[in-house]
């Protein structure tokens, strides 16, 4: 597996963090699951609206198959192994004065890392996908596009072996690496 | 200062992230400003796109009050303070194809909450701010809103006692509560 090497000394915890495909069939305990949701509720939101909403389907649940329909078929091929699939929302509006909240995204992505860091001190992975069908992950969740927008379908759970992937997917099955600080950081002199 | 209880167990760091705006005056070392950076360096992003951008001025910086100014009065009197100011922005088109990158936004948070949990695991604290003027900072940045968002301003620094601030501001210097995840979280089954 690839090593990843941080430029300078940060937490290992953004290291540690990667979107695997291969996931275990071994449930994730619903109270886990909550401590995933209580981590995102502390995300810091323009104005404390805290946007952000999350539904979610366990392997268990009759509804598990239907969730796993509204993905795209390649994250349908894997994802369907996850134990758990939840979709994070955004609501398009602030709560106190109906007007278009123009950060709910950026505020609901804040939400949605602290979720994915949450699942790693519990040995949990995330893996966020924006291959999902949009249409019909709105109809799956009752929601109207006027007032919510589906940002990503999550698959959480512990780790599986990669054998279980497809010969495509194995391949890709390791974290993957990022650009430099040089190309996305300016200092204003 | 209040206390925050989380609702189930999760790692401190989430409920130890909260924004003041009272910032002490003692710099940031730039080796640490870099550290905050990295962190946001490896958040995930749709097709591993890395859409963010940081424009960041210190303290001694001949060009640190254009940015201050570029905030809404309300920050610029308190935000003035900070060691360090950061402009966080987001590529509205991927890089690949050119065309509109939906996530953008949502990318652009998880990089921005992975930085301030970086943040306080040097001691330091953040500050969002939605109050900037947009088109004042779109100016200050050079940037041109066809391609790029500026998605927040953020404050970054050591603590500062609080009798620096207004006597409105003092009385909101304390990390802000949260909705229940009963309202935010729905399980389908």
């Amino acid at each position: 597996m690839a090593e990843r090497e941080p430029q300078v000394k940060i937490a290992d915890m953004f290291t540690d963090r990667w979107s695997p495909r291969a996931f275990s069939s071994k449930p994730v305990k619903e109270s886990d699951l909550q401590c995933l949701f209580e981590a995102a509720r502390w995300a810091p939101s323009c104005y404390n609206e805290q946007p952000w909403q999350f539904y979610y389907v366990t392997a268990d649940s009759p509804r598990h198959a239907k969730f796993v329909e509204t993905l795209v078929d390649l994250n349908q091929s894997w994802a369907c192994n996850a134990p758990a699939l939840i979709y994070i929302v955004g609501q398009n509006n602030f709560k106190y004065n109906s007007k278009a909240n123009p950060w709910s995204g950026f505020d609901t992505g804040a939400a949605w890392m602290s979720l994915a860091l949450q699942a790693r001190q519990m040995d949990l992975y995330t893996h966020a996908m924006a291959g999902f069908k949009q249409n019909a992950a709105m109809k799956f969740l009752g929601l109207d596009k006027k007032t919510h927008t589906v940002y990503a379908a999550i698959a959480a759970g512990y780790l599986g072996d990669k054998s279980m992937l497809n010969t495509d997917l194995q391949e890709k099955e390791e974290p993957s690496d990022r650009i430099s600080t040089a190309e996305f950081v300016y200092k204003i002199v």
